[in-house]
């Protein structure tokens, strides 16, 4: 980390970010008000600070030994003179503002009607940005693989779909990416990108979708610590994008016994991350229970904890649905819960 | 389960009794509006039903293979002809019923001017059951193990401050019982008797308590599956007892990283429960989180979630707490916790 | 910690202890070959150990900050100045020293003709202690509970056939205590106590059958880290009993799929458990793994991992044992494990 | 899957291919002695098998419900004729034939005299294969991310140290990728491609993988239940590539105290997998312990348990190793692990 001086020139600033890519390692540069601060992105085992400590106008340099400090609350705060919460402003949509925001739709785009109807459904129930599924990362390779499979020309159809219905129900629409090859394709329709639990360690898809420079979701592994989570999103930050919509959607359970859930909700996951990150975090009921019959409680306790929104699988005939039938609630049920959440958001006056 | 004929007489209803108790099991008679239900309890696999199902006055007999019937919704549902949660009252006190229930006080009781300080503190925050550990579990013999260690006269004072306090303040007061011999002693000055994670296993506790006829407050263990927790609770409901409140406080973590939080919260275990029972449940955040600056977060998702009341431990002064100091909140805190939870009940129309 | 001078008399060390007792605390005195350290055990944050320093005879006082100190391998070399593990004599066999010990027999003891049978089958197939359950914890109420649910008659005549069977075969026996009421009874009848691993938590029930100065054997908690494992296991040491034997049982799985085993079989444990304490520590593969067919692997497994010996359930014909009659081997099943292992411990060089 | 007649032609063997494209899934076509045996590989549901069972040539067709099929020992004897487990030569060595397989080399790959050093003494020490990794997938993107970070010219010039030093010192050479753009360049100089724990579920990573027709080392993700480890392999088979090595190198701690161990060695899944999939499973006793002094005993345990092998992080300098220091031994500790290793496989007669 670089503090420069407050009265350093902008060459002072651009030689000390030379220094540090000589030594291999890429610099975050924050201006903020009153100073500049340079992160260092890399082994920073590597470098000399007392050299650099010695530059002009650099007012203290030192090593800031955690995973994830792009994206820490305390270095925003120490460095960036920032206390708040990053706010990603998508369309029309605020995310991580004074308003809750719901992500709906299926989980699986499998036609152009069905993504129109569930869009105009979703948005009349109060969403305000829609999902659907393109390319699906599945557990078995038996199972239905989302429409990106049908080639190139059935996954930009698909996504073409996608991004009408958005635009036509005023909506930006969220798509997940699964494999690099498809990262061009789909920053070209999706106003969210999803990165998906499966590839959440998937360091190469990381860096590269951060680099189209939009916002991305990124959703949290059921097998990672909160502290792994937070370390690969700063692989994202790494790249220099910091618009990154944090997701929790369970976690592995535990126990030998039937496991009434498809995972552990772990809610508690909402609070601990908002005191670590400034980033805004949603959660997904619909994947970290597994049950329709669970959304709506578990909806409540996510926005009471402290959640910025939601992501809910909806789908006008929840059992027709390909994928995650079990999971997915109606439209009405998905107004039932927004107007619960926003009656928790209220009386807290968060 | 032994489904008696609407007009089976009191004498048909204690000859089945009897013949249940040749097989060396036990009977649960549930007299319905209609009819009167008895429930097999203990090891089904030596019991000849279709001889059974001959007897006088009995219209059906069957086998319900489950670990846990007794105290579960469809059982209560199918042969009760109850669909509805039970309410206990304890003092002025009911747990379950439309009301918010808040069980407060120290982890351990350390005094008689500390219990009487909090007992007035958290009823003034708006608590209605005080709590007070005599005899703590420990997983140190090197920890403080309460003053129960002190001897049956401790032991007894020390129930004797927790029982005065409680009557002074009007509250019920509940205490943990961690071994059986202290099982008498426990019964004689609490109103609840608390049976803790650590013992949620302890079988012959379980059994001895139960026979005590008070209600109990069963806390599931950290390892334990939702169906192991209510199949331990069933080991009550067979001594004729059903006065049980469950609670949960947390499981077992998993991740190789840093540990935000003392136990993963399984907030979706209140409304599984509620689907599995009748039985009222409660939630304890501060064990379940371990962190103080998580709880108002967390009370606020557990009673979204639908629970019915919540246990928190609270202080005058919690770094001066000789346990569980960095989870203690204070009454202030308390009150706001309390508050909040109120205002999610009513918003939520519960 | 007091560390006695070498030269101190034993008047000098009845007075320590004394002091101790003062603070309410009990001592632990290891008389060495050349000097005496005495251990406390309780809650040393009320001991002013500057004072203690002061008093004659005492070489150093000083404060340990473990929750498992008396059982640490570090605490036994440093002050006691052993570097050996701890070798239990049971009858004509060792536990912990250069051989290996199998012990064997059914899940549940089922009549005097089933345990007397087995006893010589599992006898021949070169094991050294007999095991047979009387009090069977299980997680159902409505399962078998076990001889021992017979009432204190019908308890007491199964623990003499046990007792009987391993004298006429000429082994050591042990069976578990479930709870505090019938630890007398056990403790006339069983060679080794059992604590199951559902009560390792039951700090009551550890202490109360550590009084009773025979050798226990001790089951982790399948929800139980290692240090809290050690942790209760120090309960027992602190009553004065250091003839633990250790038993790793298999812990929770993790995971939202299908378990293949009934636990994780935390193999490792065993090397980590050499590395802390001076205990010996066994592996019990059939609960573990809770499948038959995986048996062989295991134990040949855990013996190369270096655990001292084996608890396998064993009859003559496991699909008629009334319990775990999935996970339980024959006597010639047994004889093949026991071959093995004793090749491996043989090539090992142990 | 279709089995086809025993006289059935080339022509009709094609026309059921055929046939089964144009539900848009693969077909895996398996010529045993006697007879052709067709595997469906995507989603079945899309498929009418009654009409699949009316082609010329055809004998059975059935839906198999199983999310990996094409690589379980079921399919394989059932349908193939094969019982044994699939032997992979590479180069002089053959993995999951009679004789055990020792990987050994650094974590990272560090430099040309490193590797050579490293591959003349693991050679020695008894090792087969060697080890390097170039693309290091890490937790942090401040920790050192392997030589293949340095850009394609830096990645190919470590790629061919390592094929070198493998060459010169006779032994296959194993290295990582990580993300899709390096599969040309690893594919040219690996004998075996690693897929690491953290890409386990990257589902295009694995298919593109699989194409290049080279052997496959597959780690089981930390998080993954067996089935989820295998039904991810079966996407490589999917490909036509049955060559697929895998490999346990640990999952998920659980507990909420210390950990002694990086992860938990889930030796248990060795035998488990070896009843249900024909391919050969090897372990990693470095990562899955984390630590060297455990590696040892764990070997034993792994091989004991009936592992075809071990992979293992060896440096001549354990503590100048960039990456892993603390689970890396030296190659005289290797030579150890090697020979009681080989004394058990022996003993064991397996």
């Amino acid at each position: 980390m670089i503090i420069m001086k407050s009265e350093a020139t902008r060459e002072e600033v651009s030689n000390v970010v030379r220094e540090i890519k000589k030594y291999g390692l890429k610099a975050d540069v924050s201006k903020g008000e009153y100073r500049t601060v340079i992160g260092l992105v890399g082994d920073e085992s590597r470098v000399d600070f007392s050299r650099l400590a010695t530059l002009p106008g650099v007012k203290e340099a030192m090593m800031v030994e955690t995973p994830y400090k792009l994206i820490s609350k305390e270095y925003s705060k120490r460095f960036e003179g920032q206390d708040e919460y990053r706010q990603i402003q998508v369309g029309n949509v605020c995310i991580g503002g004074p308003d809750l925001v719901f992500i709906a739709g299926p989980c699986s785009l499998e036609s152009k009607p069905q993504i129109f109807k569930i869009a105009e459904a979703v948005k009349k129930a109060g969403a305000h940005i829609l999902r659907g599924g393109i390319f699906k990362p599945r557990s078995s390779v038996h199972s239905f693989q989302g429409l990106g499979a049908n080639g190139r020309e059935g996954a930009e159809e698909a996504l073409r779909w996608l991004y009408e219905a958005g635009k036509k129900f005023e909506m930006p629409v969220i798509t997940e990416v699964r494999g690099e090859t498809h990262i061009d394709l789909v920053a070209e329709y999706a106003d969210i990108i999803q990165i998906g639990a499966r590839n959440m360690y998937d360091q190469d898809l990381l860096t590269n979708v951060a680099r189209k420079g939009k916002p991305i979701l990124f959703k949290r592994h059921f097998g990672a610590g909160i502290d792994e989570f937070l370390s690969f999103a700063e692989y994202i930050a790494a790249e220099g994008n910091k618009d990154i919509i944090l997701c929790e959607r369970g976690i592995l359970p535990i126990g030998k016994g039937k496991n009434y859930t498809r995972y552990t909700f772990d809610v508690t996951a909402v609070p601990v991350i908002q005191k670590e990150t400034f980033l805004p975090i949603l959660a997904d009921p619909s994947h970290a229970t597994g049950r329709r019959d669970l959304i709506f409680n578990m909806s409540c306790a996510a926005i009471a904890a402290g959640a910025s929104g939601l992501m809910v699988e909806t789908h006008y005939n929840p059992s027709e649905a390909i994928v995650d039938a079990q999971q997915t609630i109606t439209p009405d049920e998905l107004k039932e819960v927004i107007d619960a959440c926003q009656k928790i958001h209220q009386v807290l006056a968060r």
